[in-house]
């Protein structure tokens, strides 16, 4: 199967391998990309073309791994080309947006199967899993066999890799978000030692959690900020709080700045309590 | 001294026990509490007064220990009645609503102590903590000296009690609540399995986590939604994002039924979900 990854990002470079690992073909489109992005896609392994409409006409299947604000966008332009190949949306978006990225590319032709990473980019066996759903989701699956990334199928039903990937995050970064606004609240008040002490009795991992999650999360803060506010959106239409996420949303936009560069847990929260000056 | 327990709760009777096991005399108030109160105030070795009016005029520090709604018509009771002693709002409440109280009672003539209890109900030592801030803190703390209830002075900045125990509980409380939200959200999408799968592989804590926290918030969360909103006025008045707790209020607001009788994951996420029709 050929396959075209849009694009190889810190996570799409590393699906794309993952695929190639397997004797599939993995091709990438180079126009308007990065050279960092250049070396990531050398270094992957993945094969260049010059163009998205090269792309869309030489293969098979493509993969969209990108920021969830331009998902929708992606599958817009891909869906203008024709394609009528196989779309895989593996990217991080409400259930209501993996259904407008598959209205769009249905309606051009293409079969669409719904895709959600858990894990970091792929470097090792068992640290990722694509959860893939729709009625081709097993011809995606079989792509990776036997690759680093391990493909699980949720089933026919479109929305559920999606479903899963945001109620899996709305824990895991939204649980991050809460106890980096916990912290800049102590500090904001005076009470960091306070909370401190009643850490070190009633919590004794808060303390190094909240300190490894702020140099963790910060360098990509910049995009967690859209992830969420598609969480946010997931929470409404299922009739649940969404207020959770927005809040993360807005510790994440306060923390934007870090994409690059050194940061600690200080850094972090002078980010988020002088934002509000 | 002669304290005043405002009023023998599942925590302020075991706070009137332990002031009482180190020798000081211990009252409380009858009028208009419940049968439950009596028989725990008895058991807590409390004496009993009639009326408020009684409980002022003969103890020389009162601590109030009541949901955070009732904090401030608290001390308006009491302000109302001339106390001129040492007052200790031990509620979780914003520092916001702590200077209130303080106001009320100051301008009565009373000294006031501002108090947060980290832990569960006093029943054996190095279970709770009481924090304490204010000029007076100290001889708060004296009265605690060598029970079960451990006193913890955090300085002389009235405030700061409350402002420990909200950011303490915003993670602890919040969290929980997030964490129900979020297999609430999975149980609407249909992909609880997918999510447990996840959390097998990447969080395998937040499976079994996540039952025994539906269990043990449950019967308490009728009382918690007033504290999230205390909470969240307190994210607001530092500039910080209200909205983590805006939801979490809602969260325990639709399980404020649960007070009495067994309750499960199922029972509370039917309960979560079914708030919405």
């Amino acid at each position: 199967m050929k396959l075209g990854i849009l694009h190889p990002g810190a996570m799409g470079s590393t699906v794309g391998a993952a695929a190639s690992a397997t004797g599939h073909e993995v091709y990438w489109c180079t126009q308007g990309r990065s050279r960092e992005t250049h070396l990531r896609a050398e270094a992957s392994g993945l094969r260049p073309v010059t163009c998205l409409q090269d792309l869309a006409d030489g293969c098979d299947g493509l993969i969209s791994v990108c920021p969830p604000a331009a998902a929708l966008e992606q599958a817009n332009a891909v869906a203008a080309l024709g394609f009528s190949g196989l779309y895989v949306d593996a990217n991080a978006v409400s259930p209501q947006t993996a259904g407008a990225v598959s209205a769009v590319l249905t309606a051009a032709g293409a079969d669409v199967v719904d895709g959600g990473i858990v894990g970091p980019p792929v470097r090792e066996g068992g640290s990722t899993i694509l959860y893939l759903s729709g009625p081709r989701a097993g011809e995606v699956a079989a792509c990776f066999e036997g690759s680093h990334l391990e493909a699980h199928v949720l089933g026919p039903t479109p929305g559920h890799a999606s479903a899963l990937k945001m109620a899996f995050a709305a824990w895991t970064k939204g649980s991050s978000a809460l106890l980096l606004a916990v912290r800049a609240l102590a500090q904001a008040e005076g009470v960091s030692d306070g909370l401190l002490h009643a850490w070190s009795r009633f919590g004794p991992e808060l303390c190094s959690r909240s300190e490894a999650t702020a140099r963790s999360t910060a360098p990509k803060a910049w995009r967690f900020g859209g992830e969420m506010r598609e969480i946010a959106a997931t929470f409404e239409a299922a009739g649940l709080p969404s207020d959770f996420h927005r809040g993360a949303a807005e510790i994440y936009d306060r923390m934007a700045g870090f994409q690059h560069g050194d940061v600690d847990l200080n850094k972090v929260l002078d980010a988020l309590l002088n934002a509000k000056r």
